[in-house]
């Protein structure tokens, strides 16, 4: 887990913004969970790999001695969705839209743009089982894509029903099609052969695991169209709506796409940039799961960006706007002694006030230093007071970079430094 | 520990936004730290009823049997900073001024405005002894309030050696001045009789509780002004300071101000409403705690307001801006059957590229049930796409508050929706 320092925060709070902002423009509304929820809650959710990875926090005051757990921390925004969808029912609407973004946290390996704290953001629609959700949400997830940057990437759309009918054809017994899956995922990190090996590992016989990896290099939709007539169709549905969104050219079926959660009843989804192994966000449906809590199905689909992922690839790029480095103030306040203080507190709030952001230094250090410090910080401008300047109620600005300095009102100082900084954008 | 419904998250964003951008103007940077830190970072920190609130975290994989814990929840901002502070030391300017707005988590009986999962708006300054810092974070809570739309907030001040120099007057030894400030600090939730009563019970002799809080009443700082000049001196220039602020007329010393936690070293600062017993946040100056991580003391000082106790009296009074009761979009796309959702998905596309907010309705349901939906949700338009207008490359939209409805061309339709929706402001 990591700290974050304000340039980190700056990017993060960037990217959040845009993708917040279109899932706005599709109707999602934002929802925010606790980061914990009951223990039981998560178990059984994520497949075994997944239990193991649970943050699990001890019972409180006289329990603590047991040792034993009854929260944990969020492991995904999903099923905190499906058991608010099943707490609040008659309250949500439907259909219900919402986006969420909120860390979440798993017990793993850190490795490239992987942490143990990372943020999701989710766009879910409940109460449907129309393909338009789908394809709005391709659309979506392109046009964030899009709207941060990303000319190169590539939705990549399968659906669990044609896996399963694909591996029932290699032959492979129904009890390790989810093992199976958990091997063909890794498709693009370990190769053909990897994946072959890690097949047999998990008990699927040579002659099935290339039976099956040899369908999925296949892998055009009418190659698999007979397996499963229903799947197909929705999947031709899906790719004909998505053509008619933000997403347009953008979606590709591929067969090889596995995705690894247990929760996936139809469509699945994955958006994938060239520079990155493994992908920067994926969804599906899954129709099931809250069902799981409700004891009544509600359709379900959604897709999840990865907020690290999109950071790590945006950073290696220099993907993000110059303005955004920005200094902590357009301008600093500086006095040459304590009796100073007062009138710079006065200039200060006269200069906040036109919308300048205003930094005092609180210190009578030598003006040198402090001006270094509005230097070495990139605060464009010192506000100096000196005697003379309080007598006068003026105060003398410095441009740093322009080496200029002009003593003036206060609020003339501040028409000119805002236009200034208006200038350079 | 809460879910936030849509409505719930968008008033919690409009506080959050008022207050970044106010902490922004007095150039405090922003900051964001793990969820979890060490649990030997945490222990010690808050007094003894702290430990027993702090949330720890089991131990992973072959270690979670042991029951022992070895991370912990977030208790409070401020000693992750100090942590932070420590550990980055040589990146980071100084002085150094940042906000974090993020949740902590105590394992608490819950409350009026109190819950187990809470955030805090935390502001603070590290690097200077001058009062010029305490000065600035009350203008910067004043500037705050103000711009939640508060106007009747106090701002209490108090000084750690003028209580130390009270209760030593009084004649409580040493050992109890942590215990008797806890007790002092309960003063405006369960009066003089209360504190009185609680302070006997920690074992505070009858008479000594009762010169303790005659001197409390007095409480003008003339009073107490003779016990501890350096103390008084630095109250006054506090004083003198935050009158030049946003905080001019709003800060007022009151010597029974407590603060429970044990870190402070200076001043102590509160803010209060005349309806929410207990405060909106507080603070003061904790000049040894970065001590504690680096072996080498760093001054620091600074402010948290806490946002659930603000949202209660905002709520309660009815501050929020009635233009933050959005609905999820401003026009829902209606269609009669499953074959014009193609066509629905490119209107929204065409829609949405005018910065509308669009929603498609997944499913062929009977129009008038689409209908009934917008107008439940408070979506203001219905853009419905039957035959004729799928043919003619157009769109009906319906304005359900005026029930007046127009076919056009889609790019016709965005420009008289967004003029409307102008107009309602």
């Amino acid at each position: 887990m990591r700290d974050f320092l304000p340039e980190d925060v700056r990017r993060r709070e960037y990217v959040i913004g845009i993708i917040k902002r279109v899932y706005e423009r599709y109707g999602f509304e934002p929802l925010e969970t606790p980061a914990a929820e009951n223990l039981e809650t998560l178990l059984g959710k994520y497949g075994e790999e997944g239990n193991k990875l649970i943050f699990k926090i001890l019972r409180r005051g006289e329990h603590e001695a047991t040792g034993q757990a009854d929260l944990a921390l969020r492991y995904d925004l999903t099923v905190p969705l499906a058991r608010v969808v099943a707490q609040y029912q008659a309250k949500l609407p439907r259909p219900f839209k919402r986006y969420q973004i909120q860390p979440v946290w798993r017990a793993d390996r850190p490795g490239r743009g992987r942490f143990r704290e990372f943020y999701q953001c989710d766009v879910d629609s409940l109460g449907s089982t129309s393909p338009v959700v789908e394809a709005e949400l391709c659309g979506a997830v392109a046009d964030a894509m899009s709207a941060l940057g990303f000319g190169d990437f590539v939705i990549r759309l399968n659906h669990r029903q044609l896996l399963t009918s694909v591996l029932n054809a290699a032959g492979i017994a129904e009890t390790l099609h989810g093992s199976a899956l958990v091997a063909v995922d890794k498709l693009d990190k370990i190769g053909v052969d990897g994946v072959k090996t890690e097949l047999e590992a998990r008990g699927v016989a040579g002659a099935a695991a290339e039976k099956l990896l040899a369908s999925m290099q296949a892998s055009a939709l009418a190659d698999v169209a007979a397996a499963n007539d229903a799947a197909t169709d929705n999947v031709r549905r899906i790719e004909a709506l998505a053509a008619q969104t933000s997403a347009a050219g953008k979606v590709r079926f591929d067969l090889s796409l596995a995705r690894g959660l247990d929760y996936y009843t139809g469509a699945i989804m994955e958006v994938n940039v060239a520079d990155l192994a493994g992908s920067l966000g994926g969804g599906g449906r899954y129709d099931n799961l809250v069902g799981m809590f409700l004891g009544q199905q509600i359709p379900a689909c959604g897709f999840s960006l990865g907020l690290e992922r999109i950071l790590v690839v945006m950073t290696e790029r220099g993907m993000f706007p110059a303005s955004l480095a920005t200094s902590p103030a357009d301008v600093l306040v500086a006095t040459f002694d304590a009796s100073g203080a007062g009138p710079a507190m006065q200039v200060a709030a006269q200069l906040r006030e036109t919308g300048l952001r205003v930094m005092v230094y609180p210190d009578p250090d030598r003006i040198g230093k402090q001006i270094r410090y509005a230097d070495g910080r990139g605060i464009p401008f010192v506000a100096i007071l000196g005697e003379d300047e309080i007598k006068a109620g003026t105060v003398t600005v410095k441009n740093l970079a322009a080496q200029t300095q002009q003593t003036s009102d206060p609020g003339v100082a501040a028409a000119a430094m805002l236009e200034a900084l208006a200038r350079r954008g």
